[in-house]
């Protein structure tokens, strides 16, 4: 099969690649549709020391599923964390925190962008009937966004969502749904376009003040501006991995009693249900469609800093 | 009356002030013990800008409280934060982050390294009468350390507390008090002889895997190492303020979803509830007594890096 390979310096190439084997407890899933992230971004860019082929956003069809053969022919979406099924973390059904857990296309196993890959079944979620592939190809992210929800009470609250890049649109709506005051911040106006139109507030400033700030820019300024804008003894909901590094005074947390709580990756059902019902569209999103031998102009797409709504672009593996 | 000033390049000296007159709501209280602690440390290096009087610790006798009559005579210790008494967060009791509060010795508002000091009536408790002035003279660090039950739940937690000086030593037996399981980190194994009496596990290493880390240790290095300790989907209790300005990557916060809770002043009640039931008795961590006009020895004796168990100094400002 054709598969995109990176090595671990972030160079890239079309490969020949064997097409992979199930695993005891695993299904081979023939990719339909997979979204670059900013985290391949980031893969690209030499930064996590990844090798092997890439992707962890998809949508496809099971092929095979040698313990549960009900799952061939399905659509289904996947987690991307594989748990080592053994340890207390796994036990209690949390393979997201496995210290040995593989993670699809970003850490000891191969991804999405290619024909094929495999998967652990239990990662793995049919995607309901009415959902385009378009828009299942978000589940990951959007399963990030409803993680939010099981880590703090949004209801009522004053929620400031800083960024509306996919990751950010998809909080904003998210916990808007779930009743939150919702205010996004952007740094350009085109950029919140989408969401002004569905009538959430875009602004370019905010002051400070409101019970929760989700810091989804993908930037290391993220975080000390959320400092910033959060009240005393609210919570900022960190997203971003990237803020490394940086010089960072952390009396602020302290002083104001402030909590920041990590937030990764969620919940599939609450995501594909949403999608189901019509509640998240994201497919509005994608911003363009290119084949895996375009995978240049694909990431090129993907991380310019020119399209100010950041759109997602999705990789077509089939033929 | 005799009074330590300061300046906002952090330069003291003692001086003669005139006696402060209570505002509407506040009383005056003579000063009978004052702490030196860390802020104060901090302050003489000109880190925060203050002028005027430091010293927010303290223990002292109420002289005169015109509109609350009842109270003079009465020994009492004191909450630092002043209110404005008319935004929200004062209406719902919370001074502490009144953002245009005043903060005894710190902020706006002259402190209790002097003969007297004066502060709102509702800042102040009634010491009980068991409570050996020695030891009431602890109630700030104490609620400081009592703080964090008021914000995570400890029972049964496999916890660790990074620091054992006065407020590390205080949350570690608050915590174990409650019923979590404590472990005590520290650089020198003499730091924790106290502790170690008490059966409380002091270490000189320790792996990942705790339910929760208290950082403690005053040291900018202190919420790194902390963010290596906590398990995933842990909680860090962050105390010091002064993990400033240093590189720092949050990424593992996000990855490990850990949660970090900024947690500074507390509620003094239980902490003198614990003081006449006997189950905290801090004054054992008292390491030296000085007079005012000593203060320059007291604090280096405060400040002192070759003081193992960084013990607790006093000024005595009475004649």
């Amino acid at each position: 099969m054709r598969a995109i390979e990176i090595d671990p310096a972030g160079r890239m190439r079309l490969a020949d690649h064997p097409v992979p084997r199930p695993a005891p407890g695993e299904a081979r899933v023939k990719v339909e549709l997979a979204g670059i992230c900013s985290t391949d971004l980031e893969l690209r860019a030499g930064y996590m020391g990844f090798s092997g082929i890439p992707g962890h956003e998809f949508v496809g069809c099971v092929e095979e599923a040698p313990d549960s053969p009900d799952l061939v022919g399905r659509t289904v979406v996947g987690e991307i964390n594989a748990g080592c099924g053994r340890c207390d973390d796994c036990r209690r059904g949390d393979s997201r925190h496995c210290t040995d857990r593989t993670v699809l296309g970003i850490a000891g196993r191969d991804g999405a962008f290619a024909e094929q890959l495999t998967l652990p079944v239990g990662c793995l979620h049919p995607v309901p009937g009415a959902v385009p592939p378009e828009r299942a190809v978000f589940a990951e992210p959007a399963a990030a966004a409803f993680q939010i929800l099981e880590q703090v009470e949004v209801e009522d609250r004053r929620i400031l969502v800083m960024g509306c890049g996919k990751l950010g649109s998809l909080c904003a709506r998210v916990l808007r749904r779930k009743g939150a005051q919702v205010t996004v911040l952007v740094r350009r106006s085109e950029s919140g376009a989408l969401l002004a139109r569905d009538g959430i507030p875009v602004v370019l400033n905010a002051d400070r003040g409101f019970d929760q700030v989700v810091e989804a820019t993908g930037h290391p300024d993220g975080f000390p501006r959320a400092l910033e804008l959060v009240r005393p003894r609210g919570t900022i909901i960190l997203k971003s991995t990237c803020a490394s590094g940086r010089p960072l005074n952390l009396a602020p947390v302290v002083v104001d009693e402030v909590t920041v709580v990590g937030s990764r990756c969620g919940p599939f059902r609450p995501a594909l249900d949403a999608f189901a019902r019509g509640d998240l569209k994201p497919e509005e999103m994608i911003g363009g469609r290119f084949p895996l031998a375009d995978f240049e102009a694909a990431f090129a797409a993907a991380g310019n800093p020119a399209d100010p709504a950041r759109r997602k672009v999705v990789l077509i593996p089939g033929p």
